[in-house]
């Protein structure tokens, strides 16, 4: 059963595409092995690899027995964080759906609408406040746990809001873990050999996740599995990394992922994280995009079938969603009874994988080669499999690419212009500069 | 005032694109009055432009004086609708979240998890249910409308369930006018020369807005506005889309729409399917994607910055969110209370714009061309004009690349296949055909 909790299914991409990934699956397999080997180009990023045998046990069961000596009543937990601080945890929610108390999240923006919104909700609970962030500068963040501390202060003065507060971030440096050691707060350590969006399976994810009620352990436990199962051939993190580079090569810009259902949303969005900011530079990489089946066939399905051919499509399918069965009842249509009578009987489950399957064959039709991502049921174990191939994918694909999958040095561009417009001491004659463009 | 409720600003797209854009303004400014004279392609599609004083404000009397008909307490509405039948009313309802009651969607998926889940939330409600769709035959619609007219039928009994419910399509054909004129329901008309994308200022949009509780009257006017003003030489339409084929001619195959707020998700949602089914044909077309400001800079802005060099960015910026101002507190690490003193006394909103004028002028730097949409304020009347705006310059758009940007063939292979493998009659042969390709 394990054996097959993932594959891949490639019919559906052309053939001189699949060619040219067969001919790269010499050259993944070998990426694989520096990977696991940590020889590959940002071997000091690697710590993801083999993490819940590593380290994530041991660092969950701290968690664990951290949350049995919490000393104040709590039905609900503010997540703030942005980007690799928050989108797998997102993406756990939102796929899940099942939580032993209210988990809301800020500090992944700068609107003030969105955040009083929130503020707003916490007054019917009594909130614990998590705020995940290596640095502990990231503006987003930073400002949001200004607001939400000040909210804990005067609603529950300073003892108690140091209580309420648990921090997530780096184990030596940086302005949160000064604030935890010099207000005794609760603090948790992000692993220095993990990147942002690599560490959902750390205590990034594991925290607010394993606050929220969700089973860390199953999480912890699928990830494992991939690992453990990883060191063979036919491993579909390799498949997968050379089929995209395969399409890529052959100019197909794009790669759409088009999720089975609406549900899979931020899991999506954590994909696009993942792959976007480890392959988007030097110039190149595949843009990874998203689409919601099967509500963005009424959006992008037009596109899709017959706009511009450089997209590569790769549907996320998960075939067994661990929702209640609905069957469509008969149809309320008495006038024109007899035409949709092909609905009836069929369960929207049905329907849906129908759907799915008919776009894959129309858009192989219409010159769009695509891939199938099969996941076996949508659980916490599914999920932890699903994070330990798309990681241990993105790291071989970069590779295949000749980029280093583990930095992100474009993220600094508009972030120095961002200090200097605010006024940050030192940066005034660049700001200058700066206005003077804008003006 | 009105004259600036939207501005385009081009100073960050690139001068050999630039000069591309002004070659195209008179190609461009005839294709603008083709379409007033309706002598453009598709022009039997073109009722969208005017349309308040045409329809727009007498359909809105109809239902205003309809509501105040209803028989039944209502504390919630269910709105059953996909693609252009739904993105319009969750663009407003995401921007604006003010109803008077609560407005839950269904019948845009085929997920039992997602329609359950609005099912358990009807049960301390006393709904009504509109239903939007020209054909009636729209699967995840139809499906949905089975599902939610069994519960209400149970729920309420037959009769009482009739006038819970609201049908909005074609004025004469189809399954829902058989079924509205069967059952006696109340049913508004969608206009025979308006596409589904172009919608959502006729009943599609109006009624469930209206019932919801928005102000729908302001919705227009603003839209009013626009066309009343756009009959001039420095139409922000006209350059919108002069900029973004002139930007395509540069090799940018892809617009990423980068809005202000995360609220304006839905919006950025519906522009993607108001561009992407109406260029996206004959093989060509910009490939419209979509990143939440600040968000996304998390997630994508390292694909934006030293990626492949083949976007075009499109800034929506909001002067007025109509939100209320949050002053950002002082510092709460007082161990390094100095590192962000430049935080404060400044409001989100400050550090919002300073994000994103940070962005215009990285991407620029950075090879990527950007124009900003500057809309002066959010609210239904800002919403109306921008829906206007943008309806106008995808026409406009559409005729530049040499497409209809009205028809939409594409979308129907998939359906084809889906009708075949649902078991349709008279499809028999095919359905074995595609089954063989799926083994």
């Amino acid at each position: 059963m394990l054996k097959t909790m993932l594959k891949i299914d490639t019919r559906f991409i052309h053939k001189d595409i699949r060619k040219r990934a067969d001919d790269l699956l010499s050259p993944a397999c070998n990426a694989f092995s520096e990977l696991v080997a940590k020889t590959c180009r940002g071997r000091e990023w690697t710590g993801f690899w083999n993490y819940p045998q590593q380290q994530g046990y041991e660092v969950n069961k701290g968690i664990d027995s951290y949350i049995s000596t919490i000393p104040h009543a709590y039905d609900a937990v503010v997540l703030l964080g942005i980007g690799g601080s928050l989108q797998g945890v997102q993406a756990v929610h939102d796929a899940l759906r099942k939580t032993r108390l209210r988990l809301l999240f800020a500090g992944y923006h700068l609107s003030a609408g969105m955040t009083n919104a929130v503020l707003e909700q916490l007054e019917q609970c009594q909130p614990l406040l998590v705020v995940v962030s290596k640095s502990g500068e990231t503006l987003e963040t930073a400002v949001a746990f200004r607001v939400f501390r000040n909210y804990l202060e005067q609603r529950y003065r300073k003892h108690e809001a140091c209580q309420r507060t648990i921090v997530v971030t780096d184990p030596d440096s940086g302005s949160l873990r000064a604030f935890s050691n010099a207000n005794n707060c609760q603090a948790f350590s992000i692993p220095a050999d993990v990147g942002g969006r690599y560490s959902v399976l750390t205590a990034v994810g594991l925290v607010p996740l394993a606050l929220a009620g969700y089973d860390t352990t199953m999480l912890l436990q699928g990830a494992d599995a991939f690992y453990t199962q990883m060191i063979n051939t036919d491993n579909p993190a390799v498949i997968y990394a050379a089929t995209r580079n395969a399409a890529y090569q052959a100019d197909k810009h794009v790669e759409v992922l088009s999720y089975c259902d609406p549900h899979l949303r931020s899991l999506a969005a954590w994909w696009q994280q993942l792959f976007g900011e480890s392959e988007g530079k030097d110039g190149k990489g595949i843009l990874p995009t998203t689409m919601a089946l099967t509500s963005d066939l009424h959006a992008l399905g037009q596109y899709l079938q017959d706009g511009r051919r450089n997209m590569l499509e790769t549907f996320l399918v998960v075939e067994d969603m661990q929702s209640a069965s609905t069957q469509v009842p008969t149809d309320p249509l008495p006038a024109v009874g007899q035409r949709q009578d092909y609905l009836a009987n069929k369960t929207m489950q049905e329907l849906n994988a129908i759907a799915i399957n008919s776009t894959r064959l129309a858009h192989h039709d219409g010159g769009v080669p695509n891939m199938s991502i099969i996941l076996s049921r949508l659980d916490a174990y599914g999920l932890g499999y699903l994070f330990a191939f798309w990681q241990t994918a993105c790291a071989i694909s970069g590779a295949l690419l000749g980029v280093n999958p583990f930095d992100q040095d474009g993220v600094e561009n508009y972030k120095r212009n961002m200090l200097a417009l605010a006024g940050k001491s030192g940066l005034e004659s660049e700001a200058e500069k700066l206005r003077s463009r804008l003006q």
